[in-house]
């Protein structure tokens, strides 16, 4: 308890505490416990000093973005709060910039001024990383939506960060390619957002994360600068991959402005399969059996848990197209040759549902029905919201290993949970693991806390596979990351950001800023 | 001329010029050029102030390494010349550490006493960046060579850094699988090294970069922190990527000592077309329609020109086994079902014969005749070796101008060139662009250079698509990346390797350590 009294006497934001756990070294994962436990870790840590916006910061604003500055509170309170509804801030300016040097301007001025910001794209995060935690500044992408240059010879598409993903879906379908990401709440999300977060989705099974198809990135510094790596090119190893730090660290290095990215050809044949497991060893056959027969035409492998379907069918109305089972799979393949495609199909459903492995299934070929098919993984979260209050988990880890710990979860929760649901993507090792309350419950919170946290690191697993970090859980990083890591994560944060004005209380822990 | 002459009599290694160049921002255009014009770029710079390897710290290796510390000249020979053998250095000492922690000791003492070092994998790289340019310690993988672990559900594999890239996939197929990356220095370069340059190579076209198939790193920071980020999960969102820092970094930020990758499932069918076309033209629309027809089971789409054939013929004695024609292809494709890939390839092969687009061709679909037909790629640099001296580009361009460039060249170059041949990655946008002379020719490569960076630059292209920066390239960086970016980079390696002790003179240039 030594080093936990040490702590909690010492203010958060403070380098000396880093020095102190450095000292340590040798007890580190005593050190980190203690930093992570010594007080509710996913609660608002307090105001850092940055300044207040005064009518001065106002009228600089309006002047630079007229009848962009949004200072009406009715217009504010939706920017202010997340989609969950779990996270609310209370900023008083929203800035809606259309151009990169608007972007640039405003980080200079609040970067001088010390006033922190908040970036937003769609604000379809998770993890409260997309909503200011005190008054930030809201910087939303919401009028960057230019789609810049499109080359149908490559595949490469640059564009605003504001762009919406299924804007750019529809807009690359129309020119027969394809985004190479796909997620449920791709009516809303915008690009920027998408790979600020590093975002996993749908496709990621077949054409990778981000971190591989995003070819170029305009990013603004916090003082202002503007990063130029917009690159339209499959290859470039000129010197470090700057363009790496922006993916995935949640708007606190820079304010992603343009992104080029490789999009697929449309392929000209897509099937999606919907099927019934008796158990998820039965199901983990079947993606196995799966992977081996569909080969390079499977892009994607999801699941549902009969929790998960009974939720769709009370809340959203949905009709569950086959026998009830304990475990739903949706398969999809796409490729070049449909008569090639549903040959190989046919014949992975024929081996899986002889040697019973599947008990039930459907297929589509047919675009309203495959959305149909596809809505019943894709509305699962929202299904979830009218449940009243939903405790998100997105676990990455060994694929055999992902549902034993929804299985543990309820065992270890017994009634204290209404729902304890797993759904995600098999062929990804993801679990989405949600625990529904009524309200908002600390007791319940403290049984799914830490031991959630250890379940996954004793795995080796990830706390967060696709959803980031944000506010909620910045303080557990230590159960994925060692020490020296989130050191040096520190480090580069300094750097980027010396203010520490981008998008606070964010992605690092509250003994790093 | 007064930035030109300013510098000139600036020592290099000082902030100041960095400094200066920022004060002369709305110019800055001029100022690269002029840190890049004033002497030749490609050479040494002077030694930095290093300190030299006394007694006492060969005792100090000998202990930590016994048997593993080498001073003799004759066994350093092979380390201190690259595989071109146009780069030498002379360093007297080769270390060859087994394990991450030897690597730590040996760095933590290095840099304490201000020791270069140069990190040293298979020693194939083509850019001067594997060996030393002085006399910096080579810190050599090749005792680094165990597997780690291989799961055969997740085809993650985690290894040390010295393995061999050929025998990773030896070990692989045995179990199934295949490594996402394959090149022609497959039996002597090192998985680490691999990594420490982003090699892209063959495969990249079906799997993707290193940048998404890599999972996890080891690394030893420069003052001998280990730093584990060796994880073995498709997704992990948890903070900044840091792993992507060292991928493609060329050992200047770290010594990679571990890595786990995603690996292929092994295709259950292969078959390799070689094709001859009369234009570039055709060429193109040969590659349009392929991606079309074969769709997901194309795995590689290279090219190489008539010139190269004539090489290959000449100096490795290989066959042509289709008419002469300025163009030659290699198509592969890699599926799960034989009869499907074998119709969709001869479907794809009579349109394009049956519309001209191709001259002639053959198929083939067992092994020694696959890897027969892709020697005829994958030996074109070897076969260059016996030309003489060889000036090498690796460019990135628009797919459309790949070939401009090498027709440009010969026009340019006229009669001071012996050859100038053209070959690479069409899938990837990326040519090789080879240059040969009996010996080495500062006036030839005075009308090579800058005219190949000013081409490329003009067409937003990479003057490094994959081989790296290392000695050669370093102070043309600015051809492909803005001075912000260049600068950020500095300021990255400040942060990891403040004495600058790790593969010095390389990647960054010269205005930047």
């Amino acid at each position: 308890m030594g080093i936990f009294q040490r702590f909690a006497r010492i203010p958060l934001k403070s380098t000396y505490i880093w020095s102190l756990c450095r000292q340590y070294s040798t007890d580190l994962t005593a050190v980190d416990r203690a930093l992570i436990q010594h007080r509710n870790p996913g609660a608002a840590p307090p105001r850092l000093p940055f300044s207040r916006v005064t009518q001065e910061d106002l009228a600089f604003f309006r002047t630079l973005l007229p009848g962009r500055t949004i200072t009406d509170p009715d217009l504010l309170k939706s920017s202010n709060v997340d989609w969950l509804k779990t996270v609310e801030g209370n900023s008083e300016v929203l800035l809606r910039p259309k151009t990169t040097e608007e972007v640039s301007q405003i980080l200079r001025y609040c970067n001088e001024r010390n006033l922190a910001v908040c970036p937003q794209g769609g604000n379809t995060g998770l993890v409260g990383g997309s909503v200011p935690v005190f008054d930030e500044i809201i910087l939303s992408t919401s009028l960057m939506k230019q789609v810049i240059t499109f080359d149908n010879i490559s595949g490469i598409l640059t564009c605003q960060a504001g762009c919406v993903l299924e804007n750019l879906s529809n807009y690359l379908e129309e020119r027969d390619f394809i985004m190479p990401l796909d997620l449920g709440a791709k009516g809303s999300c915008h690009i920027g957002g998408n790979v600020s977060t590093n975002a996993g989705g749908l496709r990621l099974l077949r054409y990778g994360s981000l971190r591989g198809t995003v070819l170029g990135l305009e990013v603004v510094l916090a003082d202002g600068r503007i990063l130029n790596c917009l690159a339209t090119l499959r290859k470039d190893n000129t010197g470090y991959d700057l363009k790496q730090l922006f993916i995935g660290s949640e708007g606190t290095l820079g304010v992603i402005t343009a992104v080029s990215i490789l999009c697929p050809r449309k392929p000209k044949a897509v099937n999606v399969a919907f099927l019934g497991c008796s158990s998820f060893q039965q199901l983990l056959e079947t993606f196995q059996c799966c992977r081996g027969m569909l080969g390079e035409i499977l892009s994607a492998f999801e699941f549902l848990d009969a929790s998960c379907m009974s939720l769709l069918e009370k809340h959203l109305k949905l009709t569950n197209p086959i026998t009830e089972s304990p475990f739903y799979i949706v398969i999809e393949t796409a490729g070049s040759n449909a008569t090639h495609d549903e040959e190989k199909l046919h014949k992975f459903l024929e081996e899986v549902m002889t040697s019973s492995l599947v008990t039930d299934g459907t297929v589509a070929t047919e675009a309203t029905k495959i959305k149909a098919l596809w809505s019943l993984r894709e509305r699962v979260t929202e299904a979830l919201t009218h449940e009243g209050y939903t405790y998100k988990y997105d676990i990455s880890l060994p694929v055999e290993k992902i549902y034993d710990l929804v299985q543990d979860m309820r065992g270890h929760l017994g009634d204290m949970a209404k729902n304890v649901v797993g759904y995600g993507h098999v062929g990804d090792g993801n679990l989405h693991l949600n625990i529904t309350s009524p309200s908002k419950d600390p007791a319940l919170l403290a049984a799914i806390e830490p031991y959630v946290y250890e379940w996954t690191s004793k795995w080796k697993g990830s706390i967060s596979a696709e959803h980031g970090l944000g506010l909620k859980k910045r303080n557990y990083i230590y159960y994925s990351k060692p020490s020296e890591a989130v050191a040096l994560m520190g480090s580069i944060k300094a750097m980027l950001d010396p203010k520490g004005i981008l998008n606070p209380y964010k992605t690092l822990p509250d003994n790093i800023h």
